[in-house]
């Protein structure tokens, strides 16, 4: 089985890191392909960004010529799971909601640790429509931007478990979702420090993914996620008609 | 005052005859200018189409360089109108949300006429998000695709008319909003045949504008909305970097 | 255009600054004409007041016998709307309704700011039947009276800015609303104070008004609101019944 | 024990067959007294007549200046139960709030069947209000007006029925609870027809009177129903103002 | 009338001190009957606990052979009524929903002041599932195991009192609910000390029990709580094949 | 990996067909223990016999004496998960809620189609306390009994495709959820029929029960699922002192 793990932002040493913590997660027989969009932001950290990187991943995944059973959509709280629904016929599983699922599975009530306080609207935001708020005890910021996310993993850990045993003590969670993709890996290490379940979603979507795979489980294509019907649309798909030099600050 | 009113297509047709009736609703001294996006679907009927013009909506407001002082995105149920709050100074107001917060004025349930049914999801995820739901008795589709409201009149505000009259009738609805940019204009003709108020978005969102900028009221950029960080971003604005020539079916 | 702007309490005072508010907001070419109810309290601090009221309002509305485009219910959090609004033809905007409504336009999350604790409730209560408080962080109480925000304006100012200030930071506020008629006309200085946008519901209200009726559109007839059966009611209007002499402590 | 049952119209006749209805439900002991208000309408049929009796209610509890130890209020779905609450120390309960408590204990689902389809919407916000709207099946209206309730009983019987046993088929009721205080008495009648239990809110009312008094529980006055504070109120209470002799048609 | 008030756990005391605190609400004329089950945890304390109390119940009342009127299920937050609501005709009432459905008759928001942090989620699950959490402003724990709540009381009071005081303080209580059947008559005391009504649901249901008897209103056969069907059911009831000497610590 | 699959129910074939589904959804590797209670309702159709279930699937995974990974309650909207995780270290899954959550990786909104009508509002409840039922676009009975499901498989695959097309048609579902254990190795005969992606809750279980395990998570014991505390149980577990002849009818 070969499930391509699609970062969200254009660093790509963030891809790698994502996909590593991908193929850990992966079942003997299963091959993870991660992927960097061809244009968008170096990380994204608001909905401008997200909105563009919900083109970029379409863009790349329809970019991609070799056979696959299953997408993951790797940038937790990010927009564009529903487009990507529509133009492919495998499943695909947003990281953000399969935090959310196993976290549910796990414990009456969990928390979200992100980065940046402004991720916080986009990732409740995404648990509203997902239906999977209602045992979300908080979304908490880290305070971290998502780059440094790849600085010094106990200074990382350490603003995550603070955050998290707040959530713990004063918010009523008990287990922890880890609010960004660049923080994959990093679970077991929150997990031995708070004592409570930590979810990984880049890990949780390559499990389910494999599950939807190996039960032959496809999104619906009935009405939401029908293929979008015939239509002319403008440069599309955009990297085709993009020279690739360009970028601003 | 200037309001950039801006399509979420890229049929110009279409821009002109919303510019209409966006210029039709406003007061004495307002200028309602049209822009159509430099890329993107003929029509938006779908999350694919929809992510696509979140940002050709962006780009297209950047490219825009005089000055203005209020946007209106004028697709009904599209994603991006966070992002265009965090890139803009000026207010911005979504088609969708103004037709929900007026019609909410007008009457105890509202219910909402729109092309497709595939559109449905993407409007109740809209009003959701928007905290627009708990007076929203329905969201009906006409069956009309979204360009064929660009054909004989009478034939579309039947089909209007049709679901209009039901939601009145089954669903408890009070008031009727047009669920499409395409249905700028026809709200009186409707108003006429059923006997409830009708709410075209186009023309409250520029009423909604207006009012903002009458009290100097702006998008707050407290936190989620706050200016995008600076950072690196691929080939953005794309408009910038795309060979406007091609275009996929 | 002439837009009836009603106080809830019988100071006149009250009406004459609310009127102020009104009319600053108010386009050119739009009368504002201030009412103060015959009979009630002088300031309205609870239900029992409310209702009272809202009786009073559509006594006074039902007494002005000139001709009129729309009606401004300039209490917040009080009742009585839905009354006014099967009475009469012409638009009913209320001010508590309006504040959220553009609050909701220009941040994820707005708070209202208003006077005493126990009108939290009741505030509470409006924007829950209004459908407005998916958005609503909190109602916080400056602790004034109705009447103390006739006293000194830097010493209110500062009342309120003190929880504006908490709601933004603790509560996740983004907008702040002022909650009660009689703080028309602070908005711009506590804007400056806090860096968030302030919505005064007076000048929201006329804003509204003003768009429903440049839209030519009115209170749905279809069922809530549709006009009062014929019937005999003891006493109505009140106020041609009073004896508007007496008083009680 | 006194209980105190107020009627929301002027209709003498219907205060005594609801005081009848109350005293059938009333323990041994318990003295029923049925207060009518000296203005207001003949009968509630919307919100101006609503908003109204809320007041009439309050003026006509103030004027009776005997003991007592609890006070019913008796229309469905009407205004006014928490400005009641604010005046008298005694307990108060609303026959709406009450038929809805009880019928939560005997069923999943419960559904009203009231008067007019104009009275749903009060109802249904009522039940928001008071909590109580998450197990309520459906608000339904039986066609009759609150006047045509004293008509010969077994027409009136069968309107209930008829859309009783739609509650119970197609809305997944398994409660049916009268929307009217002026069906006081007709409760086994149909459920002898239905097979489920019906509610009748003047019944109900009197037994959670009864209740709390029976506990020495009284309305909390903590804040949301503390006693309105000392101020200048114009003509209150009314009927001490108003001329009784007016009515208008 | 005779009520059966059902102890979920095996401590014989506090079936005794629970039966004389329903006996105390009880109105002249009324039996209490108090009911220890002959197998299950000496105090409910957690879920597993709880189901078996839910069942242990059930098989006792079965094992009644007296006729009665209605059943009380004395413990709070505790599984099991929906199916003693299946086995008996007459009305069953919990304890938790009958202390919500008065609290919420009696403030604006209640607050349950309860034993161990654990039970907490229990009971806000109860409150969901019965439709009672709209108005529950938190559920809050002393800190008190069940069985100390047998020591010293005013040890036990002085927990609960400060935690009653954070709820009216913080929470934005009215009224405060005592949650555990182990805390019957402990309600004036702890009014006494905070001012605010307190609800202590033994009592309260032994109120409610009465009122539906009263009124001649027995649970609904017309879906959920239908006679079981006819089937084999091993072991059942349980009691009737348990040798009773065993116990687990 | 080792996996207990556990019948709600006493039936052995029951348990031997919820065990081959099980099988057949596993992973190479994953070895599936079918386990049957030793007491209780040979069918559970309702709430009574559904706590009973609750008990006894607890009672019989603590008589389970070889070690496992993980835990399926194989019972749909069925008591008792709440109190396995108190008991248990390694993860439980719950049929019900595995359903529902792959569902909702699916499409925007899954029907359940279940047995009796009586057992939908178990389901309805079960998913309202996982925080699973704002994408559930209904509920729906097949008419069939627990053990008519042993009958003709074009039978029961008749009734349960008849009203999947309903839920596809009328109710907006996208994604089918077989509501019932015994309906287990349905799913893709309905799937072929309704053109939808039809959920196993059996099959789900599995494999999020595989996916936990894989990943190194188990329940949290933070707080609601921490072991029971240490207490006097009588006779427990029951099965450990219940003289296993006994049956009732």
């Amino acid at each position: 089985m070969r499930i391509l793990v699609v970062n969200v932002n254009t660093t790509e040493s963030m891809t790698e890191s994502i996909r590593k913590g991908a193929a850990a997660a992966a079942s003997p027989g299963t091959e993870v392909v991660g992927l960097t969009p061809f244009f968008g932001a170096d990380s994204c950290e608001g909905n401008m960004e997200s909105y563009l990187a919900a083109v970029a991943v379409m863009d790349r995944v329809l970019a991609y010529d070799e056979p696959y059973d299953a997408v993951v959509q790797a940038g937790f709280g990010e927009h564009g799971q529903e487009g990507l629904k529509e133009l492919v016929e495998a499943p695909v599983v947003d990281i953000t909601d399969a935090a959310a699922h196993l976290a549910m599975l796990l414990g009456y009530r969990y928390s979200v640790v992100t980065t940046l306080d402004r991720a916080v609207p986009l990732i409740e935001e995404r648990l509203l429509l997902g239906g999977l708020s209602s045992h979300c005890a908080s979304v908490r910021s880290s305070g971290l931007g998502v780059l440094e996310l790849e600085g010094e993993e106990s200074t990382v850990v350490d603003a995550i478990v603070r955050q998290a045993e707040l959530a713990l003590k004063e918010d009523g969670a008990e287990v922890i979702v880890l609010g960004c993709g660049g923080m994959a890996g990093l679970d077991k290490a929150i997990e031995e420090r708070t004592g409570a379940p930590v979810v990984d979603g880049v890990a949780a979507a390559v499990k389910l993914a494999e599950s939807l795979v190996g039960l032959g489980l496809k999104t619906s294509k009935v009405r939401t996620y029908a293929p979008p019907r015939p239509k002319t649309i403008v440069s599309w798909p955009l990297s085709r008609h993009i020279s690739r030099d360009g970028s601003s600050a």
